[in-house]
Parts: C-alpha cells; structure tokens; sequence
C-alpha cells in the first residue's frame, strides 16, 4: 500500500526516543464530543455505532480536531469495544448510559465458546485506518488502537460499565482457570486486530489498560500485565509501508508497576496524572530497557483559564525535564497527552490553548 | 470518663508497633448492608440518617458485626459528610442514589461564609461514640473516624459523588486561593470533630482520604497531604481514660504517595489492594518516621468460596512478611484490613471464614 510521505515525523521520533525541536502532543479521545462538529456529524449518523462503523464518518471525525489544532497525531476513531462485539456480544449504546453487551460472558460454557473473531467482521475498522490515511495525505502519523485483554473482560464479564468490579474479580478469584481462558482468547484477538489496523496504514498502535489499575498487586500482574505483553508478542514490527510501527501501552492507575512494565516489549508507556514524570523518567526512561513516556495532564486542567493552563503545562515540562536533545542517539523523550480521555465538557478554546502552550514552551526550552 | 477495661488490646498494640500474638483485623463498613440484622435496623430507624443521629441505633449497629465475628476493633458507626452537613449544606441519602447536599459549595461567596461548625450540632455523634463504648464493656477499642479535608471539599463542591471531580478539579484548578480556603476550613472542622470524639471515649481516629487518589501528582501534595497534616497538628495525644489514641491514616489510590506520607505525624498507613504490603514494609515500615501498616485486601476476594479466601489471606500475611516478634522493641506491624469498604453483597459467611483464615494463619506463622 502506497500512502503519502508523512510531513510531521516528531510523535513517530518521540516514540523512538530520538530528539525533537518540540514535545509532541495529541490527546486521547480529542476526537468526540467537546467539539460541537462532533456532534452534528454523530447527530447524522444516528449512533454511536453508525458513526464507527462508517467509513467516511470515522474518517471525518478523526481529522475534525486535526482542522481546529496543530497536534502532531491522528488517532483512529473507534470504540475498544468493537473486538468483543464481533465475538458475538451484541454492543450496543444506550442514550446516556455507555456501553452495554446483550450477551456478557460469565460462565465456563460461554467462555469456552468464545473464539478469536473472523477480522472480515471487523473490516469497518480496518477500513477506516486506510481511508483515514488517505484522508491525512502525511499531515501527521496515524494511531490504531485496541483495548486491552483485562478491560475487554472486564466489560465482557460485567456486560458494562462497573464501579466495583464485582462480577468480574468475583470470577477472576473464584475461577482463576476461567479468566486465564477468557484473556487468552482476548490477547490473540487483540494480536490479530492491531496486526490488521497495522496492515491497513496505522503508523502506531496503542493499547488501552484502561482498567488494570483496578487490580491488586499480584492479580495485576498474572491477569492483565501477562496478557499485554502476549499481545506484544505476536505484533507485527512493520507497517503498510515498511516502516517500524512503535507500540504505546496505558494502564491507567498502574504507576506503582512501572517497574514491571518496564520489560514489556514496547516503546511507549502511557502514565496518568497521579504519576510523577521525574520519577517515571528515572525508572523507565534511560538504560537497556527503556521506554518513552506519555502523558499526563489531569483534563481537568482544562476547565482552568488559559493563563492556568499554561502554568500547569510547564509543571508538566518541567517535571519531565530536559528534553533529549542529541539527534544521534537515543535518550529520554515525552510525548504530551491527558492522563486520561478529554471531557465533553471541555471548552475547545482551551484545547487551543494547551496546544499552543506545549508546542512554545517545549521550543523555548530546547534554545 | 471511666470505661470498662480493655479485655482485647492486639489492634492498639499493632497500632503502636508492638509485637502482637496474631494480626488484629477489622473491616472498614464492617457495620453495614451486607449484614441481614443492619438492615432490620435501618428500616426500624426509618433512614440512613435516622440511624446515624440516634444514639441507640447507632450503638446497637456498631455492635452488630461483633457479635458474628471476632473482630479486634469497633469503629463508630457515622458517615464522613456529617461535619459538612453541620455546616449547613443540608445532607441527604436518596434511596440507591447516596448522599447529597442541598447547598453545596461553587462560589467565592458560599466559601467565604464557611465556619468550623458548633459542636453542638454534631452532640449526636459524640453521645454515640460514648454510649457505644459503654456497650462494647472493653471487649475491644473503639475507632472514631473522620473524612480528610479534600474528600469532604469534594462531596461539598460537586454536591454528590462523581465520575470525575470536575467541579472540585475545576475550583482548584481555576481559584486555588478557595480551594486553599474552604480546606483551610474543613482541616480545622475535622481536628475539632475528632477531638470531641477523643473526649467522648474514641480509643484510635483514622481520617479517610477517600478521594485523595483522584489528584495529580502535585496537587496531591498542595491540596490532601497538607490540610490532612493540618488535621494531625491539632489533634489530642491522649483519649478520656488518659490512654494515648492512635492515629490512621488511609488515602485510597495513595501507594505513588508513601514516602511523602511518611512524613506525616500519625502510627498508621491504610493501603488499598494496589500496594504492594512488601515495598510498603520496606519503605515506611521502619526507622525513624516508622508506621505500623494497615489492609489490604480487595474486597471482592469474599466473593470467592472460602478456600480461595484462605490462600488469598495466605498471600496476602506472606506480601507483609515475617511478624514483628520482639515486645521488647518497636518493630514493624500489619493491622488486617480490607482496602475499601466491604461490599453490600458480600455474604457474611464468607466474612467469617476472612477472620478466621487471619488469625489461624498469623497465629501459625509466629510459632
């Protein structure tokens, strides 16, 4: 596949810890429902699921923050839910009320029905990598992405959204033997679909622990640490079009692990707003194992006054630290993104505003 | 005041760092809706605050876990948000809806008008803490408990619990002088509630920071750690019968912050089930700033059938390690706890074989 070459290198450079004239910035969820075209194209599309499963509405709504702001990434516009839902689920998305499967998975005979899916089930995503790619024309790299084992389960197990967990540990520490099946099973599906978004023109992939934090220490480990890394493992090094694809892994909550993480075989580690950059950069971010560091600005911050925002950015440049700044070897490099999703709330004036902020103040501090 | 004799001091000395024949245990919301005979008292009482504020009621809910289980601790049966409520924020639990304020806190003027509450006003409380130790006839200590300045600032500003702080994040973000000012107010109410509940027969406080783990790093610090500091400066050393009263302190999702917590001038750190027992140990288990450690089991480990709740026990003693064996000297000590509140839909069976597991095993591993 043939796409065009790509004009924005510093994300992808970032994620290689070689050196760049900024800190690279793109947000999670900055495609959705803060900005007001969001919403007219998702009104048009009738659903949440019509959105995602249409070629030209995912490709629209992932370059619509692109048009307002100079971030340095893309991210594919899709649900961590699709996976799951091809498993035969039934996802679906109630008015206020997030995600919801009709069919959860909670006893041994269902989850020993669950296979890895045919991918021509999934052949929206796929599609949408490629047409968004196209539509980028090398304005800035494209990130794929994918849920991770424990948090597919953890939907797949709960039927949706939870605040204890209940279901779902009640049956990890009931029937250990069960959970491994089930995150078996996730972790080759995970593999298959990354490697296809992959194959399709994603230029990253980033997968989203985005419940592992609920763990204790020891379960994190064997149920959704494992598991990440059995993805990693069977992930394709190279892109549509020969270029290496760098990995991202986030586990929200998951700074007391960093050490753990550290041998993951990946290039990135996302970390939220609990976590110090410093210390972060000290474990992870230099020697034989080391990984680049995204994040983590608490979204909150965005509700502040922009002079506000800009102060908390250079709290956040500033814990980090000196930028990486020999282009000839590898060293320790950040890659400015929330701790977590952007609200709906957020006024997208102030998203303008951190952007901004990030891209001067990280110029500034490499003259 | 005169109260019976304490007949069973193993929490209290492990509070100390004194070297206990077992590991003391006791479950925070031990008093609560998982028990068949609390509910038959909240319906009698008519409300959640028609229990709280009737002295009778509350003693006799108190008890009631103890009369199923060899706990060795009570603790008062209450909610964090009275003290705000005192303040006249007008506090109510609509039925599956939890607790909410009429009135709550947005705006420079509401903050202004802020006071540390008449006492008076909170006499329910304290008659509560010393009927309740009259009833317990020294069976076991009594903990009086308060929420930590920044858990009540968010309940007091969001106006009920939330999904993402935005509000509370917001006021901070946007005017920390309020912030500043509304904790400056809740740390001097919260100091001047405990100590009434020290006079009025409290043997140990714990301060739950419930929602401290919801900061960034940073704002941690600025807004939690320091007004939970104020709290400590200012609370009595000494309870009503001349004994001194330890002091716990538990931040949920605070394992990144120990070793700033271990400045704090109090015996005890609760942990939820994401820190390691083992790395806590090491890091604030000894030398000078030395605290005894409390939990720190996932609650729904009792949804598992009980020989899976003995092994995670098993794990859970082996991650502290080697018991403080010498009553001699101070040494490192683990106070048995969950790390949230347990769970409305635990069965009390299960709870049974928790306490069980705890002492037989700890019993075990000191001989």
């Amino acid at each position: 596949m043939a796409f065009a070459p790509l004009q924005n290198d510093t994300f992808l450079r970032a994620c290689w810890r070689q050196a760049t004239d900024h800190t690279p910035i793109w947000l999670m969820r900055q495609a959705g429902r803060y900005l007001p075209e969001y919403v007219a194209t998702r009104a048009r599309a009738g659903s949440f699921m019509g959105l995602a499963t249409n070629v030209d509405f995912a490709t629209e709504v992932t370059l619509q923050p692109l048009e307002r702001f100079p971030l340095d990434a893309a991210i594919l516009f899709s649900d961590i839910l699709t996976v799951p839902d091809a498993m035969g689920l039934g996802l679906s998305f109630e008015a206020g009320e997030g995600p919801r499967f009709a069919r959860p998975v909670r006893d041994e005979a269902a989850i020993a029905a669950l296979e890895v899916p045919d991918m021509e089930k999934l052949r929206y995503v796929f599609n949408a990598v490629s047409s968004i790619r196209r539509a980028l024309d090398g304005r800035v790299p494209l990130i794929g992405f994918s849920g991770s084992p424990w948090t597919l389960a953890c939907y797949m197990v709960e039927g949706a959204g939870s605040s204890d967990y209940r279901l779902v540990k009640s049956l990890m520490y009931s029937r250990p033997d069960l959970m491994h099946r089930l995150l078996a099973v996730n972790a080759d599906a995970v593999a298959t679909y990354l490697n296809a978004q992959i194959d399709a023109g994603a230029q990253a992939v980033m997968i989203f622990d985005s419940w592992g934090g609920v763990l204790a220490d020891g379960a994190f480990q064997e149920f959704s640490l494992a598991y990440t890394a059995r993805v990693l493992s069977q992930l394709k090094r190279d892109g549509a079009d020969g270029e290496p694809v760098p990995r991202i892994v986030f586990t929200k909550g998951g700074g007391l692990w960093l050490d753990a993480m550290r041998a993951l075989d990946c290039e990135v580690l996302g970390l939220d707003w609990t976590m110090n950059l410093a210390d972060a950069r000290a474990r992870v971010g230099e020697g034989a194992q080391a990984k680049a560091l995204q994040g983590n600005i608490d979204p909150n911050v965005l509700f502040a006054p922009p002079e506000r925002i800009e102060s908390e950015v250079a709290k956040v440049l500033a814990s980090f630290g000196p930028p990486h700044a020999d282009p000839a070897t590898p060293g320790p490099t950040h890659i400015f993104n929330l701790g977590h999703g952007i609200s709906q709330f957020t006024p997208p004036d102030h998203v303008a505003a951190l952007v901004q902020a990030v891209h001067a103040q990280s110029r500034a501090i490499r003259t």
